[in-house]
């Protein structure tokens, strides 16, 4: 199975040098070799780490006319030659895999009618939402579905930016020049801020989800720059969040899409999806509501890249896709007893000095040590009082044995709970 | 394409019946006709809704043994005959398509292994997460991952309880009668509240993302009928949300997992799944975290059998699956001065009676009605104030145009911002 690459920029890099580092387990889950065939990139000179510098071309033709490439991928990131490229390896008969949202957005709907054509596939999963599978599931796994309505939080800069403005009360210049300083907004953020790039991708889902064109120009679009500190206290107030949303509608036959600011109301999921993460809701006649959330954007594409690759090198392969990989290596199961976290305790004792040192003794003797406690109410009748500690990290075994060793001081009447922490 | 269903009980009838309502969609989609063939009932006299009678039989042999059918969906919901029934359609080198979680959580590797003997494959999307689509997307757009880590929220009845607890201050046996009550839990609770149902899951999504057999016995197990009012005040103080877990990790070549409930950071993306629905989140070396998120269980369900089902039948008719389904019926752009929503509205007006009065009947004048009018700040020293409006539905070419008068009004300073709301 040869790949080629198009491009060795941020993300082309990545994927050159993961699909070559975890060359082995790929090959072992398609069932047969996969290797980088070569990699075009303008510039020779330029070292790219981790990628041999024997693969790399400044010739495209000698990738995208060698009979013996099965898969193109195209990472150049801009609309020429991309689309020309993308179009001469389609006709030669190749699979392609493509990461570029302007290419897809404006000549998505001729491209894959080429691919059709060609008997092969075109496919792009990483042009939205980066490593969040969304164009996948929408061809596969919501295909019963008529889908009604598309919600997303699809441009990672805006939704950082909205995210500090709302917790921090800051206004859009300064959340702007943050971001700018912590590299998630660019130098010229006209094309994030503006919903010039969620208009893009909305204009792939769209396409996608409601098997019709939807063009960029059809999109409205509304940018953030007019919000203010003011506007998300407001909105606050009332009970709503804001956000950049790209929305599509299907109704009564037409199509509706539009790329604005929202109030949308706190307790709405889409609400909750902060900072740069992505988020993509699809409404369908079956689903109801179903919403894939994550890293809209970075080194994770790679994620969507590759998977497009072993997909595209399944469909070379040809007949059943492995539907259950056979174990690559069996698993030890790790016993409950050896697991390490932290750990909440509820417990009453009665309620005189020196109790919450000889609880600390008892679980120091099993080399627990306490991160903090708070004296919960104290019942007066009984005497007693309930305490919450809650623990560093600890080894469940060890844990288990301290809980006995607590319960049984003369001291402590009632261990009422003991629940682990799940830091995520 | 010629389909037989085992099984017309909830999940059984709806796939039967939406199979047969949406059949010219589905052959469009896959470009040949897809026809129930039959269905298997115990009860051939009890009548089935949407199902023409002369479909049913109560002789399962007559499908598992035709060699004219291509797929069989296995909905029994028990564990047997579902197992015998799985293994001798796929010995009879059918598709098979199963929602039944006992079954693939009890004997999936052995049935996985069958299938791949056959050459035909076993799909199990309705197993986990009801409508979520999870499994798809760890064997296709999680391939490229080592997956390290899978959190769950795959019990929709506990997540109910849990938020009932959280929200009301209810105790466990307060939430669980109201459970009951609204038909989400089942009159015997036991199989979900003491964490069964999601050892089941676990065990399934758990055996797919390692690569590994993970049996429903090696699964630590703690359920939530221990936890108190008390303990959901504590973790809120603390900062934390109490959920019930199924997580797995991957670590140093072994597999820990584990379902039981956990202190979660309140800010955790699955410390804000509510309710009844269902959150998947999965951990990999290249797309960091992602996370899945719908409705667990009931009609949704539907849509992953049915998804399956489309799948199965794409790799009967073989070749290259379709990657853009060809249009269904252009669809006309609706412009957006069609769109109908709710508008927030932000002014600056001079502060003098009657300014109101003034605002109401312009937007009366293009028939937009108030539905909440807040004055913020007033300024004395430029004798202005600022109001916030929120409005009924309207249309937004009404909108545009009352917001025009509005701004004529020699009482109106300025409109601050004008922003659309998105009711989810």
């Amino acid at each position: 199975m040869r790949v080629a690459l198009l491009g060795a920029g941020t993300v082309g890099a990545e994927v050159g040098r993961v699909l070559l580092e975890k060359r082995e387990t790929y090959s072992r889950r398609l069932g047969r070799p996969l290797e980088v065939a070569g990699v075009f990139v303008r510039d020779l000179s330029r070292p790219r780490k981790g990628i041999d510098a024997a693969l790399l071309t400044n010739d495209a033709s000698r990738l995208l006319d060698d009979p013996s490439i099965d898969i193109v991928v195209e990472l150049l990131g801009v609309e020429q030659p991309a689309v020309d490229w993308i179009s001469r390896a389609l006709r030669n008969g190749k699979q392609v895999v493509t990461a570029n949202k302007e290419v897809m957005a404006k000549h998505g709907p001729q491209l894959l009618a080429l691919a059709r054509e060609n008997g092969v596939d075109l496919l792009y999963e990483a042009s939205v939402g980066g490593g969040i599978p969304i164009i996948a599931p929408l061809k596969r796994d919501l295909l019963a579905n008529d889908v009604s309505a598309v919600s997303a939080i699809i441009n990672g800069t805006t939704n950082y930016i909205l995210t500090a403005m709302s917790r921090e009360g800051a206004d859009f210049g300064d959340a702007l020049r943050r971001a700018q300083e912590l590299g998630y907004a660019e130098p010229d953020p006209a094309n994030d801020v503006e919903g010039e790039d969620a208009r893009y991708k909305l204009a792939i889902l769209a396409t996608l989800a409601f098997r019709a064109p939807v063009r960029r120009d059809d999109i409205y679009r509304e940018g953030i720059t007019k919000l203010t500190a003011k506007d998300f206290r407001y909105a606050a107030e009332l009970g709503y969040a804001i956000k950049l949303l790209a929305l599509a509608h299907r109704r009564d036959g037409g199509v509706q899409a539009r790329v604005h600011p929202v109030l949308l109301p706190a307790d709405a999921p889409l609400a909750k999806v902060d900072g740069v993460l992505n988020a993509i809701q699809v409404e369908g006649d079956l689903i109801g509501r179903v919403n894939f959330q994550g890293p809209g954007a970075g080194f994770p594409t790679t994620s969507a890249v590759i998977a497009d690759i072993l997909d595209a090198a399944q469909t070379v392969i040809g007949g059943r896709r492995a539907s259950y990989a056979p174990e690559e290596a069996p698993a030890p199961i790790v016993a409950m007893s050896e697991l390490v976290t932290r750990y909440y305790i509820r417990l009453t004792v009665i309620d005189q000095p020196g109790v919450l040192a000889q609880i600390a003794t008892k679980l120091g003797d099993a080399r627990i040590s306490i991160a903090s406690v708070i004296q919960k109410e104290a019942d007066p009748t009984s005497n007693t009082a309930e305490l919450v500690i809650m623990t560093h990290e600890a080894r469940e075994a060890s844990m288990q044995q301290a809980l006995k060793a607590v319960a049984d001081l003369p001291v402590v009447q009632e261990i009422g709970n003991f629940i682990r922490v799940e830091e995520q």
